[in-house]
């Protein structure tokens, strides 16, 4: 095979959404124990031979980590050992160097522009997941004495609720677990606590696929709602001036895990209780732009990428088209399925990131997932709570990957039927 | 240029460090704005047209996010879009997939071997940096009304008596302080308080560069030793069993920001303050094999190729004699000066991670770390507090790296010495 490595000609810095399943063929093969040379273009048209680089990807269905967008992939991966002429790679960087803030002021820029954030709201980039923010979030927000109301739709809001009573006095004063996490409360018949601090939703439950379309207003004097958006952050826009608090794990939209990302009412922060572990203090962050110990370089600049990448293919509005589109496309199949499908969530409230679904015979569900795989459609599983299937379709699944899901369920239900 | 891109016949799966020389011609430039081919050889000595990739990369002596091993950083780059066939970036798997099982189990069994692990210790992959740890430890390891001491030789050992002082009776048994963090003390003259949990210490202090060269024999019952290995984890043999507990920030010696590795004695795990946030909670995460949430799995692999690459070159008492070599050549050059170059530090405690030195005519240090970056020898000025200039040569730094800085030394010192 002979070589055309024309990526030199196509700076793949510039490349768009669109041009991304044209540089497919990126060397991705080098431990290939082959003695013959590799046959390589990244340029628009000129791929002269075809190889098996770009049929090599996966649809990856996985709930997070999860697929990221190919050209920010391949930009990672052509500036990996010597990032932009630095002569070091970003995993090598001084964290006070002036090449590392470059990226990480870049990256709060792109996300403030993404999100439309408010001045008075801090963005800190930490560690440890949303996990380590359903413990940081009473111990900065309230006093140990202090009442908090949460919102149960589904297993990571109890597990944010079940967190904070180590911290303070939280009230669960809605939980859908009677009804297997398939919905969200209306909100006028909520009872509120007068006085509760703050009151916590999760805006979308990865495992349950449920999902907030509108949000609660809090009692509260402060009208302080904390959100968990782990998993369908950036997917929309939001109107963060209505939070006092978002967070969410970088590992479903926006990133590798290792990186989770709170934006915060600037008056909420310096309040922390006397116990709370420096790491977990907010005002120990935001005093110091997120850089007051190391913090994961590697993974701040992946969102940096992608939040480049975003804006670049018009913003969250652009990026909420593309979701309803590939979700409609997903939950119509289901329900057009005369039941052979089934999505236990109600309609309303149906996650566009997180597709749970059953087959009514359950005893084909193995079979589905295995033959999906086959045919590059991976991580199909549902989770090991809930059973079934479950497709998550993040920003960066492409809509070819559900259209080749659907003709998948369509050949499959066609197989199966009659039986 | 024309191209040969005979990288297949020589898999980067199994390059030697002695090879990782001949092997920086890798794609470094694809955004180069060139319409130009670019030429490329990765195999060993087929190199037809040098590039600037090998002398483009600069001699990092950052203390951290570091320098790594060039050869890790080619690999990690020919996998990241696409790792082992698998049709995904390791940043894209599912954390509880097979593929990722497999890499952070790899990672684990390198890293019991290199340090020859007892059976009975549990190995921990966390996040939240050593500074999360000042935190853990003592809330895994006593109790709220429990005495413990700390050895307190430098600006980290003192931070992490600080964060301790929330959760128990921390006393700080020695200070180097009043003698600017230069000296170890003598362990026989230590007042150790009876009935402690654990005696602390940090075995290297990144920003003074005091090293313990042999360990204290705590005084409780338990002899529960804690060290805080960051920066020089892996760096030479170490007797684990000597230790309750070693817990190291990767981003020195073995990896990139974001991972913290935690070896914890398994019968002291389990005892946990009731306040401790889930995510400091030791027990959790043996329980669940470090995957209790998302790891910060990227991370995890970029370790488990630094662990795999040091395990190539014989083991750490390989390591070890490379980093003696280095740490000789610098501080004979240091010693050697009559005065010119001048390291603060007692002799026999010495860092062979982190070297700092002053000059006499200090008004030169800035023009020292100016030129020396013009001869691509980066990130020489000494830590805020500290002042003069500060080289970490951890075990990625090439003896290459230090002998041009040796020279770099002499040189300048010829230069300004008559003054």
């Amino acid at each position: 095979m002979s070589v055309s490595m024309s990526t030199a000609a196509a700076p793949l810095t510039h490349l768009k959404p669109s041009t991304a399943s044209q540089i497919t063929a990126f060397p991705t093969s080098l431990s290939r124990p082959t003695s013959r040379p590799l046959s390589i273009t990244c340029s628009s048209t000129t791929l002269q031979t075809p190889t098996s680089a770009a049929t090599d990807r996966v649809f990856n269905f996985a709930a997070g980590p999860a697929t990221l967008p190919e050209n920010v992939l391949l930009k990672a991966q052509s500036e990996l050992y010597n990032w932009r002429g630095s002569g070091m790679s970003v995993m090598e960087m001084s964290h006070r160097g002036k090449e590392f803030l470059s990226i990480i002021q870049k990256a709060e820029s792109d996300l403030r522009a993404l999100l439309n954030i408010p001045s008075e709201y801090t963005v800190l980039f930490l560690q440890g997941g949303a996990t380590t923010q359903f413990a940081a979030a009473p111990l900065n927000l309230c006093g140990p004495a202090d009442v908090v109301d949460y919102i149960v739709t589904g297993s990571w809001g109890d597990k944010a609720f079940k967190e904070a009573t180590k911290y303070c006095n939280p009230n669960s004063i809605w939980s859908g677990k009677s009804e297997k996490y398939t919905k969200i409360p209306n909100f006028d018949s909520l009872n509120q606590t007068p006085g509760a601090k703050y009151l916590h939703i999760c805006a979308n439950e990865t495992i349950h696929g449920v999902e907030f379309k509108s949000y609660p207003t809090p009692a509260g004097e402060n009208e302080v709602l904390v959100a968990d958006m782990s998993s369908n952050f950036c997917s929309k826009p939001v109107d963060v001036a209505k939070f006092g608090m978002i967070y969410a794990g970088a590992q479903k939209n926006v990133g590798p895990s290792g990186v989770t990302i709170a934006i915060v009412r600037s008056d909420l922060i310096g309040h922390a209780q006397p116990i709370t572990p420096v790491m977990l203090d907010y005002k120990i962050h935001a005093d110091n732009s997120s850089l007051y110990n190391t913090p994961p370089c590697y993974g701040i600049y992946m969102c940096g990428l992608v939040f480049e990448d975003l804006v670049e293919q018009g913003g969250l509005a652009e990026v909420e088209k593309k979701n309803v589109k590939k979700g409609s496309l997903l939950y119509d199949a289901i329900d057009g399925s005369k039941g052979f499908f089934r999505c236990p969530v109600e309609r309303s409230v149906r996650s566009l990131m997180n597709v749970p679904f059953t087959l009514a015979k359950t005893e084909l569900e193995a079979e589905f997932v295995k033959e999906a795989a086959k045919e590059k459609m991976v991580q199909l599983k549902g989770h090991r709570s809930v059973g079934g299937m479950r497709a998550s379709i993040y920003n960066a699944m492409p809509l070819a990957g559900v259209e080749k899901l659907v003709a998948f369920m369509k050949d499959f239900q066609a197989r199966h039927d009659h039986a």
